[in-house]
């Protein structure tokens, strides 16, 4: 299958569904509406929108009527990039190649900017949909959403390699890391849309199989490269990791062995979907492209 | 009623419930654990989860079963207080009688502290209650706290209030701040108890007239012990809102006539409640506590 034209096609219902989400602006909050919309619209891969609507459509499901869940996960990767470039954390000044939201706006904005999308993606999260899906499992998405997004997930992650900068760290302080910071949410995002698509147990958990895999894959992916790209290329500041001192598998395993390890984790994924049909071919590909892509 | 011993029964199960929901530390999130804890710990009023339990309780409902909703408020709140206290932000260094969470953890731990108890919120409103609660009305109550926590709601009225330092601001704009950034939670803590209860469609208007009247009250009592407080009663810093040029109903109105506004709005969060028995009683306490209370 032809994997970008697939993304373009992804990509565009999920601009057009996030333009539909946010007012541009606000009678009285101006600069705060301009600044959730700075983020929320700079573009980017949109790729666990994307997973999630892929793991739906696997199972037979369309996410289509129901864009509010890849929605809410797209309000919660940006919100932590937000406050992932804050001067307080990594400091970064380019994002998807544009000035970071606090350069534009201010630190006191961007952190209410990040508050806000993050709450908005649990009021898109929990909307009324009762006519399109049911109550029960809407639930399980909101929950296990905000366990991946959490303190024991994404913002425990990120916690966790604040407190590792300049320090030595075993392998497997690393794994946790990458798992809790990247991994988790990219996870949720393929179990989401497993819900979404009506899998039964052991489809969820082949979902899950996959989706830790590839998170696992595109964090590795992400560390070679902040080595290997061009600022130009990333959108964002590259070389930043060996500057803060910070653990990543290049560091520990040298640039070769960290690219097989990703190819490992990419044929992992791809084993745990061996009992789905054709379906689940844009998550193959998916799988293949986190590994190849070059931003 | 005695309000006192109703306020101290009622913070009791708060507390343990509060001591429940998060473990003391994580084997590898030790700092990042220590400071939810700190601040979710730290004490306070507890009024949103003692208003939702009150709520539920005027209806002839018991929250005992679902502390997982009261619980969610007090971690939005508080979470609210650590943003807003960064120097960023407000740049307060003292709140509840303790040095603010970035004072002790740093600017980083903080962020991150709050991103994690408003993320834990929601997935303690999301949690597996089949049993307990229909779980369109749990829907419901994750969208009502979601609207009211987010960028039309607290976090809105706090980048407003930002926004509008320095600035001379008209008075509709400064009751727009008030009901953005105190009033939503509060009117959500009593709409939520409200549905928990069991509430119909006249008896959860009529709540959320009383949620937002006591909102407002609860505000502008806020705004006059800010002027006529001492930082050791209050437990945060007395003053500032003068210092920091914010519009506050004194400054427009004077003490007298302020005072006078927040009796008046009691009165119209009393009178909401005409309907209800003597059920209702704390939440009429409550009402008149937030206009005598001096912290």
């Amino acid at each position: 299958m032809d994997i970008k034209s697939y993304l373009t096609a992804k990509r565009t219902l999920v601009e057009e569904a996030l333009s539909s989400i946010l007012p541009e602006s606000d009678e009285h909050l101006t600069t705060h509406f301009e600044a959730l919309n700075y983020s929320l619209r700079a573009g980017g891969k949109r790729i666990r929108p994307i997973l999630c609507m892929a793991a739906a459509e696997a199972l037979g499901g369309s996410v289509a009527p129901l864009m509010d869940v890849p929605c809410a996960l797209e309000c919660i990767h940006t919100y932590s990039l937000i406050h992932d470039d804050l001067p307080a954390m990594d400091d970064d000044e380019l994002r998807r190649g544009k000035p970071t939201n606090h350069t534009v706006y201010g630190e006191a904005e961007a952190i209410l900017a990040g508050d806000g999308l993050l709450t908005l993606a649990f009021e898109l999260l929990s909307r009324d949909n009762v006519a399109l899906l049911n109550a029960d499992v809407q639930l399980k998405i909101i929950n296990l959403i905000a366990r991946a997004a959490g303190s024991t997930g994404m913002v425990g992650g990120q916690a966790l390699d604040i407190e590792s900068e300049n320090k030595e760290i075993t392998f497997s302080t690393l794994r946790l890391i990458h798992s809790c910071k990247t991994g988790a949410l990219i996870t949720a995002s393929v179990q989401s849309g497993a819900l979404l698509g009506g899998a039964d147990e052991d489809e969820f958990l082949a979902m899950t199989n996959y989706g830790r895999n590839i998170g696992l894959a595109f964090q590795i992916v992400d560390d070679l490269l902040n080595v290997l790209g061009t600022t130009e290329q990333l959108g964002k500041a590259a070389g930043s990791d060996a500057e803060h001192n910070k653990a990543t598998y290049p560091a520990i395993f040298g640039l070769e062995a960290t690219r097989e390890k990703a190819g490992e984790a990419v044929a992992v994924a791809l084993e745990a979907l061996r009992h789905f049909d054709h379906k689940a071919d844009p998550l193959r590909a998916l799988a293949e492209y986190i590994y190849t892509r070059s931003n």
